[in-house]
């Protein structure tokens, strides 16, 4: 499946006359005009629309939890799945809020949930390997995993797919492929993850520096996958692939989406002209992010902030605590 | 009108102790838990809501404009105000698509508009005069810009108010007043408002040194308003102050805006207990704003853009252009 990028001068400057000819200073509503002209050229019009938008978020454990890389136990994965399903965490607030259709797909949990209303099940094993001592995956689950997910976005009806991800120790995995994709330091890859003391954040680096050092010499981007990765992140690197392909816009939350994002495009560089970066993340290593960078005035910047506030009610009064859910606090 | 600080530390313990109780690592909704208990500080609860919210975009001409520093002629302000009554403006896209009662208040614009469904009359004058020479206002006019402010705070019904402003010459007036009230260089607070040019933004610069030196010695809150502020601002100013006394949340955008709130805060400085500030402008001077330091995942990020997204598209498809709403364009 090749991606095209979308290079187009001519649609460029169409949108960028369209852009301009509104009533507003030059370049004063910042980002929202760099997405503008992104969705057109994406789209292939001046006149981009948004249409039933969907997020998919892919579940996962991880092989190198036995190595003490998370602050949360490795149930808290299939509990957080529960959670989904049960429309009590963040995810499903904010869905909810923004009308976005929510499909919430096991790519590899380590836990038998049965057949569920719901749930997507594209399981291909219970977690991975730890990849301290061995490949996370075989290359036959590695390339199933990307499989799944390409079907996965192929059935979308809408043109815009948000990414998410739920998997006790993913910020391990993804700090690898970021290290391996990119040569950045592992130390400079690493963060606290779901909360990891100082101590802890070292310990990680260290597990990855060995591991790294352990499986040196691999460099194609689904080897580095199947050594290191997750079966979400494989799966969702599978879907943004499809995604793209079908010029669809992709929306890229957080780290571990983006390490998926990194793997996709040594695949198909082209792909990176389909994302779009919903926000900073705050986890080490994931910078450098959308910002508004308006200037117009009006109250504008009030408008778009409203949402924001909605959310941050919503979720205070609408998510389920770890006792509702029953879900495993983080330990001591 | 006094305004009590928020500060409960029992309630603000209750509100840590729900939001930390939530499915999600400690902090990961960075921001948003920030401003779950910023609202329910302010609504004095621990389960605050979004009811009818409004935002106020006020209208003022400025007599600096004589001075040739701003990059659009003055007819500019009246002819955008047709076009926020003609529901073509970036603010009325914004507005709309986020469910905002949208109230266009006419506080001192140059134009006589006649009786205009969707237009609040509260003209103070037409125009404030060019405080290169004189002061901008009248105290009689300055008190009855923050009246009349407070009095439309007061008729809102909702619980959350955003803050918007229209007026050629305005970023100048606010420049002053950043520079008046925080004793911060001039230089650091000019930028190029609307689209001036190096040379425009120093022109601006002298503009402004030039009128503090004149009028040098003025202290009072009040005072300085009168002396370099504008209708549209004092009467943000008065709104903000009766607003945050009938504990609504302030939904503060961009510079200008955060000029008239730097007013208010001298003279009630728990005002500031009620601020959401709504996103980083881009105008020199007002850098400090807020930032989404997300790091949950589940694809949070990218539902919490989405509505980003819808505004990129829709102000693009729903916008007025210069031509069809017959608005001046920038001085070449």
């Amino acid at each position: 499946m090749r991606i095209a990028p979308t290079t187009n001068p001519e649609l460029a400057a169409a949108l960028a006359a369209a852009i301009n000819n509104k009533t507003k200073p030059l370049g004063s509503l910042g980002a929202l005009e760099r997405l503008a002209s992104r969705l057109g050229l994406v789209q292939d019009t001046v006149a981009p629309t948004i249409r039933q938008p969907a997020i998919l978020v892919f579940a996962g454990d991880h092989g190198i939890v036995a190595e003490g890389v998370s602050a949360y136990p490795q149930d808290v994965t299939w509990q957080m799945v529960e959670n989904f399903l049960a429309q009590g965490a963040a995810i499903n607030v904010f869905a909810r809020q923004n009308g976005v259709d929510l499909h919430v797909v096991d790519a590899g949990v380590n836990h038998d949930f049965g057949a569920r209303a719901g749930l997507v099940d594209r399981k291909v094993g219970h977690g991975t390997r730890n990849f301290a001592q061995e490949p996370a995956m075989t290359p036959e689950q590695c390339a199933t995993a990307l499989e799944h997910g390409a079907t996965l976005a192929a059935d979308l009806p809408g043109n815009v797919v948000g990414f998410g991800e739920m998997g006790i120790g993913n910020t391990t995995a993804a700090a690898s492929l970021m290290h391996k994709l990119t040569g950045i330091p592992v130390a400079d890859c690493v963060g606290a993850g779901t909360g990891l003391s100082p101590e802890g954040v070292l310990r990680k680096q260290r597990v990855i520096e060995a591991a790294v050092q352990r499986h040196a010499g691999i460099d194609d981007p689904r080897a580095v996958l199947a050594m290191f990765g997750g079966f979400e992140i494989a799966m969702m690197a599978g879907a943004m692939l499809k995604a793209a392909a079908l010029r669809k816009v992709l929306l890229i939350d957080g780290f571990i989406v983006t390490s998926a994002l990194l793997v996709a495009a040594r695949i198909e560089p082209a792909i990176l002209d389909y994302c779009v970066f919903a926000h900073c993340s705050d986890e080490a290593g994931h910078r450098r992010m959308l910002q508004l960078n308006l200037r117009l005035g009006e109250g504008t910047g009030a408008a778009l902030a409203l949402p924001l506030l909605h959310a941050a009610a919503n979720f205070l009064n609408e998510m389920a605590t770890f006792e509702s859910a029953s879900v495993s606090e983080k330990s001591a």
